[in-house]
């Protein structure tokens, strides 16, 4: 008999907690219905599964009424940026996407599938999501490196009528925009009022951006490994030319300490680290987002002793911004009604539906809700679901 | 507010049992651990996950063990030759392959994701198939025409070192040679004593055919649409022309009656009838399987005036033969061993095991146990697993 050469090493690996609730992967297909006896069976496969093929080869939206397609989400990556650990693949990247089904099932009653794809070229990856795509209700697109992920997604959009989302652009560009409009409201200013400076010009830090300008941000500008993003700087890609256009008012050009000296607030999402002299530079009543995982640009208990209020992605501190406030409810909300895209005024919705649900209890640790509080995901869906009405989108 | 068109006739739809079992779906995806605090996420989720990930970067197999991949098969069709119904298209194809997802999970405890491809060029399809493939552990082809269906699961046994599958073909070669070594047995013969003749060269003849072949049948011809298959016949595909090569000794050019006179087995696979006068031209102790679903080629009341031993595909006569026998069995002993694909003597062993379990209680209406015994895909799942090891193809 053969022996799989890691069952020793498997047992050494399962004292860790971590691999422990891992083993044999988080989720599973089940069946809602029974399937029992011979009858069962005649009614669930052949001959009864028969006449609704055929009714669905008649009138094919029947397919979201009479199979899990009209409830179902894919969640396609190929692995090429996965959290902090960069281009691991599909295999690896499969604990993360199981993890994302998971999330999906538990905060919005969502069935997501996991899809690691092994390819990385965008006509590739592309033409296989459109072949998939009569398989699912919506694509939730994963953790696909800058700037390849942007093309990506246009074009599915363009090629799909079913919601195509990529959740580290536009997850996390809700989660922000809500925590910043409780973050100004606490300190008594509009997004009109506030100056920002965003570390990271990958994939949350494009979309973050653009969003915040949607929302009317008084200025914005970005950074990459490089330093500041601005008109005329030589070698950007597309994505970052057209930032540079709309962004950087102020005409930084060097460092991201630089342009943080007198500004409200910081958005990390670079991996990079934020020197306490840099926090301390910025205007009165600063607001830092340090949201870099799992070690957050400047810690809270520095960057507090010089801003108001400080937010990282981490659960151990106060003011938790994690795309799982987002991502169950946005899909929810647009699966609910059918909706055959997600459009920026859904997204808009998104956030501020989050923000409202703070309430009364706002204050400078409570900008955001719980991943946990119950409330946050109907919240999110019912507001993206009626702005899908709203927007002409919706198709029931 | 957008009001679906079919509403109205949702509710007209669902007076018939059969939309009714079908509404929302048979299916759903669930988490086997709990996620109730920000501790259950840290584990599940970030930051934990990253570990998981670093892991199985380091060493892929590893991606078996924790996450669901190991487990889980694709149950994959385009949607070209979906039960007799045919080309329909990926959608409406959608209820039968979540139905077999269904029977996966009931049967054998293997996770099934219905994937539903917009494609039917072999390329894309292969290609499709070979980027989707690092998210399951085996793929099981279905419901693709031939004879696109050869090359397209050829390709695909080349290019991954997973089970590959394709039921239509091999599942229908297991039961039917499990109920003809029984129907043999049954009369008094071994299969190296019957001239077959088998009606239907598309996917599940020819597979049939050739492992009828591999088993010792005596002698086998083939016919189609025009007629029997022989060598020198015009216009043969390559699918036919091979078989064309290694069956029909007898030299039969006519029609299937023609070829049938004096025979001692017929397997129906075609969706033809089969008058009453041939099957009384048949040799003694004749051996009919009319398996076209839901009409078999001739009603077993006719038959049984003329002939020994009578099966179909429905569960309303004695012997059905099923499909649901083998592959649940079939999938579920390959995945325990991480098998890296399924040999032909891994078929003859779930053939053989199949078989075996109807035991003494053998007779003429028994040649097949029911889908609801109970021991079928443990047999079938422990003698593909240890065929395996035997094969050199087990992982573990």
């Amino acid at each position: 008999m053969a022996v799989t050469p890691f069952s020793a090493s498997l047992e050494s690996l399962d004292v860790d907690p971590v691999f422990a609730v891992h083993r044999g992967g988080k989720i599973e297909v089940r069946s809602t219905i029974p399937v029992r006896d011979a009858d069962d069976l005649s009614l669930a496969y052949t001959p009864g599964v028969a006449r609704v093929c055929t009714a669905i080869a008649d009138q094919p939206d029947l397919v979201n009424d009479y199979t899990w397609v009209g409830g179902t989400v894919a969640v396609v990556s190929d692995g090429t940026a996965v959290l902090g650990l960069g281009d691991i693949g599909p295999a690896a990247a499969m604990p993360v996407m199981e993890g994302k089904a998971l999330l999906f099932k538990e905060f919005a009653g969502v069935d997501a599938v996991p899809i690691c794809l092994d390819c990385t070229d965008v006509d590739a990856l592309v033409e296989t999501v459109v072949r998939l795509a009569p398989s699912f209700g919506g694509i939730n697109l994963e953790d696909i490196s800058a700037p390849r992920c942007f093309e990506v997604e246009e074009r599915l959009r363009e090629r799909l009528s079913i919601p195509v989302f990529h959740d580290d652009q536009h997850g996390t560009a809700i989660v922000v925009t809500a925590a910043l409009r409780n973050a100004a409201r606490v300190t008594g200013r509009s997004l009109g009022d506030l100056r920002a400076v965003v570390a990271g010009a990958g994939a949350s830090g494009v979309a973050v951006t653009r969003m915040l300008l949607n929302a009317g941000i008084g200025d914005i500008a970005v950074s990459d490994s490089k330093g500041m993003i601005y008109q005329g700087r030589e070698g950007l890609n597309p994505s970052k030319q057209a930032l540079a256009e709309v962004t950087n008012r102020g005409g930084y050009t060097g460092s991201t300490e630089e342009a943080l000296a007198g500004a409200d607030v910081f958005v990390g999402l670079s991996g990079s680290t934020l020197p306490e002299g840099a926090v301390a530079s910025m205007a009165g009543d600063a607001i830092v987002f340090a949201l870099s995982n799992p070690t957050p640009e400047v810690l809270p208990e520095v960057a507090r002793r010089h801003a108001r209020v400080v937010a990282t992605g981490r659960s151990d501190f106060p003011n938790q911004i994690n795309n799982v406030l987002a991502f169950p409810g946005v899909f929810r909300g647009a699966l609910d009604v059918r909706a055959s895209t997600i459009t920026e005024s859904m997204k808009v919705a998104a956030a501020d539906a989050l923000a409202e649900v703070v309430g009364e209890h706002l204050s400078a640790d409570y900008i955001i809700p719980s991943p946990f509080d119950q409330r946050v995901a109907p919240a999110v869906a019912s507001a993206v679901a009626h702005q899908a009405r709203l927007d002409g989108v919706a198709r029931r």
